[in-house]
């Protein structure tokens, strides 16, 4: 361990726009001390995803806010330094949601035991977690794509985006992917064997996906919304699909553009196109856990499923990590590695 | 029969908004002779339903628009004159879609025989045909309303409408409808048994709504959209499902209205109520008319499904009849008595 005080980030205030890091505040606590049946924990790897910037939010959503002055959510990969629990042991490494903090306690409820295998334990946090089953259920339940058909994703060498368009081509689907720059889109054609890849930074990018799709669209898993969403809606066919799981184009507005609205429009091609368009978050499909754990193992060790991560070191990085993250600055799954793993000590 | 001429109404000009009685042209011509295999057919009713404003515009549907000077489609119910198909023997009643006029050829495709029993044979157009189909497969492949659930739909007094609220209430759900005007929200609770009944044209119509689904909304059937949805919107309950099968209220707009998208809320809300939103037409899902004809027809004969017609003599009424059921003048399911019922003379 390389110290013995917890390392911790707060929630300074709420946003308005756009984070910024006074919006949070590092905070350096002695250590907790578990109770009876509990575990204190080490956090080795943080995740940040967009979502935590919800949890910044106190509009209505479907979890609670994080309240001002209180620890930042996040999942993180941990290993477990002394335990009261009959479950684990000091030494196991562990999936646990206990925030933006270098050591916190457990109950040991909703913890997971992560396995030492062929992929860094890291992954639990990425292709094999959260964004991973984001990716395999949204499709399996909504998307649903079929042999021949076209699937299109934005934030596509994102963990959820990446897995959307590999699990698409292994269901025999198109892959067509939306990313911002040349970089990110070689890698998804060159790297993940996505058919095509659109820059939505480019000036033309709706004739870009456009001519991408000339067979039109027939699911768009949505992470983004916005100028994409724009783009992506003349293309669509009849009975298109519309998972729903992120519109991170909005997440840092502050009020809704003055434009024309395009409500009149989409429930028009809703109703003529028999558009499917439905939210989901992934704890919603967790039933669904088991088989693409099985699924997703297997098809990274076939080498058909490929990942990516963006690591950053130390914890006190966190904050401009995310603020990036909501910028589209990472290139892959965004992970914090807060502590060394014992093994590589 | 009083005539042997056929009258007819063809589409004149296509309508920049609403349309005008100009926008149709009412037209006389000797009786089609029917070929081999060809019946003649005498229309008893013509229906006149919402979906034909999208058949006067060329705008990309579903279905392919009536090309100016062509004849205006529709589904009839009309008697067997003289038959070349083997099928049929004259005298028998038919559900056909033959168009707006007083007398048609058919080949027997896609015409199905009307059995006389207990309902007028103009219910065919109606809570037995395919607005009452709308209504049943909407509800059981989208809107799925389980017992307790509030289930709202506008244009309540309407065929559509009314089977939704009715069928809602079979199946233990809640059922408020939205209508316009004092006499026909009486009618909702006070004949047909919803549980409550809002006007739309009342200044306080959102609150209205809001105390009338005190529990918010789980299923809301999409007849109407803008002012009815923009209400409704901000009351869905998480997880609830919105089939889409019309959206009367912009059939007639040249374009869209300037205000503030509701998009992103639109899909804020989606995501983070796990929204379905699915648009369908009623043809997606005829394999659901053996089990609608039986269960509708029964509960008909069981009174636990009424129905209200709304019929206007002579055929030369039509683009009349029409122009008012785009601004709900109708009260119950719209139809032209064409010809008498050969039994009725």
């Amino acid at each position: 361990m390389s110290t013995a005080v917890n390392r911790r980030w707060l929630l300074a205030s709420r946003p308005e726009g756009a984070p910024v890091v006074e919006n949070f505040r590092f905070d350096e606590a002695v250590l907790p001390v578990p109770g009876p049946g509990e575990m204190l924990l080490r956090v080795i790897y943080l995740s940040l995803d967009p979502y935590m910037r919800g949890r910044m939010s106190d509009a209505k959503s479907y979890a609670a806010p994080v309240p001002i002055g209180g620890l930042m959510e996040g999942e993180t990969v941990a290993e477990v330094m002394e335990s009261h629990n009959p479950d684990f042991v000091p030494g196991d490494i562990v999936l646990a949601r206990i925030g933006w903090q270098s050591y916190g306690l457990s109950d040991g409820s909703g913890v997971r035991k992560i396995a030492r295998g062929s992929v860094p334990i890291s992954t639990a946090l990425g292709v094999l977690g959260m964004p991973g089953l984001t990716a395999y259920a949204g499709l399996k339940n909504i998307g649903m794509p079929k042999a021949g058909e076209t699937v299109v994703v934005a934030a596509a060498s994102g963990p959820v985006g990446s897995a959307v368009g590999q699990i698409a081509r292994i269901r025999g689907a198109r892959a067509v992917g939306i990313a911002g720059g040349a970089e990110k889109c070689a890698y998804l054609i060159d790297e993940l064997g996505f058919d095509a890849a659109v820059d939505h930074r480019a000036p033309d990018f709706a004739e870009q996906l456009a001519r991408a799709c000339p067979d039109g669209i027939d699911v768009y898993f949505e992470n983004v919304s916005g100028k994409v969403f724009d783009a992506v809606f003349p293309l669509f066919n009849q009975f298109a699909r519309m998972p729903v799981c992120g519109t991170i184009a909005f997440y840092n507005a502050t009020g809704f553009p003055e434009m024309e609205t395009i409500v009149p429009a989409l429930m028009r091609a809703v109703l003529t196109k028999r558009l499917r368009i439905q939210g989901f978050i992934v704890y919603d499909f967790a039933s669904d856990y088991p088989d693409f754990a099985r699924d997703m193992a297997g098809w990274i060790a076939e080498g058909r499923v490929k990942y990516r991560e963006d690591v950053v070191d130390g914890i006190e990085k966190a904050p401009d990590a995310f603020i990036g993250l909501l910028k589209g600055k990472n290139f892959g799954k965004m992970v914090v590695r807060v502590g060394p793993d014992s093994i590589d000590e």
